[in-house]
């Protein structure tokens, strides 16, 4: 219960005993990444279920940092690897750095190999160059996977050779808990949210580390001095070990998806419970009977359940296979993110302003939402550079026919333009393949006549058309997941549960289409009657929603013990006064 | 600077000691009540800008507490009220209960008149009518301005008879700061934000308080224990002391908007200075100069000029009269808090988010404006609930025509829908007065039908068209802030601002109908050419907007030394190694 007051360190003291307990308990182990990477991935959802900060330090020590000694690293890393899941071992992942969070591959901290030494000196030579927000760095890790551009000496004079970026275990505190000798470390302090996360800025002074320390999946230095490498390309070398960030990001997703379930339950819960002005002008309805509470909150929850069976199908076609470069699958794992982490802003942000006073109190845990979901935003990649990697790589797999066009059943062009509803599941598939096509198309085209015209790609797309950009990954993530929902809901929800599903689906896609009815009637895509039907069944879809609510939010299945917010249970007996005992609660 | 952890005790005994600062200032009088409004309403958002908490303790003290005692207190309250300033009365102000928050005319807290001794007895029958996020309330207050239904005994009997809510001082602490007799405090804890303020639960088990309690100016009890009142109904005797939150409103939009300005300032210089992939690969790109960020920010920076403009005219109508009953002035002091408080809320969420980062760090204060925006949401208010009353008054006032419907000057049924170019200021007002207008008859329409069909106007308005009923305040409160500007604009602006606040204005104009696209198509208010045409301008506007942006943040004239964000300044210089200093600052 949070509800004395917590400065920093009692916050991340508290974060850190319980990672202590998740590793006591043995349910989940770094080398689940080998053998069962969903654990991984469900363990971060359920983690979040009691602590949003618990489970940062969790994905930093088990994804980013032990998932890259696995992924990145071999037999020799195993000493530190084992120390992963007792916590002997506590790591983190130094990638970020002050000037280069959007640009990695610019960064500046240097690894110059010493022969003599059989060494590798790790340097930050500018102030942009220290690792900023580095998780679990400020009190708790003793080791870091480093990533520093590689400088191998040039035989016979005194040059060095770039390589481009790898990845390095570097230690970073002694035994005694001391930072090792020109190890800079500063705690980065106060921040939105999730306090109990000793995130830190961490700069090297000349710090020296064996050469046995780079993980040397793809390339290697040997005991005479030779680097080698399975990827002739810089570049290429740099985007292979940052494809850790591909599993982080499922990590993040399940993380923020937690989140989602503990916002929303409680919220839900308030919602049944608080009781305001009534038809009999006494406080006797409950917020959750408000049109206006509906109207604000059902579409989220409703997309919520949506997001989560995509995010199900996705962790399932990637856990195949974690080092896979099928670029659909790329995708995939590329749009979730954001998806799921803006959905959690946007449904923390709503139930904050629908529950009032309760909502802004800490110990409800709903505002708190707010903040991990802009972590997760921000967080193995910001949502928005996420977003623009999914439509250069769609239309990249578009142009060399690696992928085709989403196919419509019915054609827009003839059909939907002329149909007064537009609501039935197929006619929203269909309409949100129409917006794809569209969106490709216009965008395709911008470029291609902004390339005439002798403007750069960079020009045109992120100075002339960023909203295009952005709009054409949404348009096709949004049909994407609609469609995982069509087939999952047809084939594997049973009866009892498949009509609250297809009512969540058609909200869904009601939601999907009203955000965005200027688009669709600003391009004859559907005509005005079709656009009114579609805001009344809307309106409709909602009440109809309004039944299966509170149940649906329940069959997330969290823990009772973890929904510790007074007002997701009983918050006047919470509230009780010591004369006033049981006497006059609203009846829940 | 808010570097180091921060446990609630300091925290609060900071926004304490700067309470001090300002009362030792002599700045700002609760007198200025009766001789200058203004100087209050100043005083909140200039006070905003150094400290939120601070900000909140002030306005409870000032207005909340002191205003109430001027504006309904008498003579005999003044030795209670000459102490505001010098803060030896530190007060708070007990309204909501906490079953209540949303139905005081329903609140619990009884004052019974004990006749013998000539004293109100105050208590809390029930854990439900304990005074719920009572600031200044844990700590600091010695008095309070407590909301009670008042009971007063019937002659010759056992009985009492209500006499509706009425106000009164009570002691709360006695001179060693122990709580008197009868008074229960508890602190409500960490909060999403603001936690400089001590919030309280207060609650009262038959405390005592003299017959000079009672803040007289509407109702008294005499010598005799013989009740008075100058307004017969007992609904009205709460609604007259309930006026009150009427200056309240904007002193949190006046809190809400120093809020804005730190948050806007401190984000587009970060924006500036902050360097990403440019054109050459290279670092070397603002973030300021990427679509992305300028999309998101701008129309709500143009959105704030025009709403700080608009609150200017408020806060001068309003100053004329503080006991005013105008109705007119009555709603735009409800709708100016609910805009500038959203708005704080989403610019603050933009901003987080486009900053990464450097904008969910505590010290740079950006985050800090989203909690302050849900705190000013809650406060004085629900936003929706104060937009509910806009509608409310606004369709009386029509009903009763003492307002008219707004006159087109151009006749959209006619005109508008056939031009290609509807962006342009004169036709923006148009649109929006024909929005407006079609609105408010819809719902005319509906209330009418309902009630024909047996409905009561709680059903119609609360369960089946509760979105209707916003979006008429919402449509009339757009028409009225945009009719101000281009007013104020057009009178006072000199030249060389003129052209940027243009601009400005219309931005504004494009962002809120391309906001509501959708039901302008639908409703053929405008064809799907002019959508285009407006897409396309709205873009262009913001790429206009983008040549003054920063000079107009920097024009809110926000003082340097309250921009205490490291990222509003050399955020590079900020972060500086011990063996890098000065080496390699992106240019500013």
């Amino acid at each position: 219960m949070r509800r004395e007051e917590t400065s920093l360190a009692p916050q991340r003291e508290l974060a850190f005993q319980r990672l202590k307990k998740v590793s006591e308990s043995g349910l989940v182990s770094v080398f689940d990444f080998k053998r069962n990477p969903q654990n991984i991935f469900t363990a971060h959802e359920m983690i979040t279920l009691i602590d949003g900060s618990l489970a940062t330090k969790f994905t930093v020590q088990f994804n980013l940092f032990g998932g890259s000694m696995i992924c990145l690293g071999s037999e020799r890393h195993s000493s530190v690897l084992e120390g992963v899941d007792s916590l002997r071992t506590v790591g983190c992942f130094a990638l970020t750095e002050l000037g280069f969070g959007n640009n990695a591959m610019e960064m500046q901290t240097t690894a110059h190999y010493d022969e003599q030494a059989k060494e590798f000196v790790i340097h930050s030579p500018t102030t942009i160059s220290q690792k900023y927000w580095i998780t679990n760095g400020a009190l708790h890790a003793n080791y870091a996977v480093v990533f520093a551009q590689l400088y191998m000496p040039i035989k016979g004079t005194k040059e060095y050779k770039k390589e481009g970026i790898h990845t390095f275990v570097v230690r970073l505190r002694n035994d005694d808990g001391s930072l090792r000798k020109g190890v800079f470390i500063e705690d980065m302090g106060e921040k939105l949210a999730l306090n109990g996360v000793d995130n830190a800025k961490i700069a090297f002074n000349q710090v020296r580390t064996p050469r046995e320390a780079i993980l040397n999946r793809y390339s290697d230095v040997d005991e005479n001095g030779v680097f080698t490498s399975t990827i002739p390309k810089m570049r290429e070398r740099f985007l292979r070990v940052a494809d850790r960030l591909l599993s982080g990001r499922l990590c993040i997703a399940g993380l923020c998806m937690g989140g989602t379930k503990i916002v929303s339950c409680t919220g839900l819960r308030y919602a049944k419970a608080r009781l305001v002005l009534g038809p009999d002008g006494k406080s006797t309805s409950p917020i959750l009977e408000f049109q206006l509470f509906q109207n604000a909150v059902y579409p989220l929850i409703a997309r919520t359940i949506c997001l989560h069976i995509a995010f199900n199908i996705i962790k399932e076609l990637y856990s195949k296979d974690i080092f896979t470069t099928d670029m659909e699958i790329v995708r995939f794992v590329c749009f979730i993110k954001p998806l799921i982490t803006w959905n959690l802003k946007e449904i923390s942000t709503t139930l904050v302003e629908r529950m009032g006073g309760q909502g802004y109190l800490a110990i409800n845990r709903v505002g708190e939402g707010i903040g991990l979901g802009h972590s997760g935003i921000t967080a193995e990649g910001d949502n928005s550079v996420l977003m623009q990697k999914v439509t250069k790589e769609l239309l990249t797999d578009l142009q060399t026919q690696k992928t085709k066009l989403p196919k419509l059943t019915q054609c827009p062009k003839r059909d939907i333009p002329n149909l007064e509803d537009v609501t039935k599941i197929d006619t929203i598939l269909n309409l949100l393949k129409w917006r794809e096509i569209s969106k490709i198309q216009e965008l395709g085209n911008k470029t291609t006549q902004g390339m005439q015209a002798g403007k750069s790609i960079y020009e045109i797309w992120t100075r002339e058309n960023n909203d295009l950009v952005q709009e054409v990954a949404i348009a096709y993530s949004d049909r994407k997941v609609f469609e995982f929902c069509i087939h999952d809901i047809q084939t594997n929800a049973k009866n009892t549960i498949q009509k609250p599903l297809l009512i969540a689906l058609s909200l869904y896609g009601t939601h999907l289409l009203t955000k965005d009815l200027g688009w669709f009637l600003m391009t004859g895509s559907i005509n005005a009657k079709a656009a009114q039907n579609l805001v009344s069944r809307h309106k409709e879809l909602v009440k109809e929603f309004h039944i299966y609510a509170l149940d649906l939010v329940n069959a997330y299945g969290v823990p009772e013990h973890s929904l510790t917010a007074p007002v997701a249970h009983d918050y006047v007996e919470f509230n009780e006064l010591p004369w006033t005992g049981g006497k006059t609660k609203p009846k829940l």
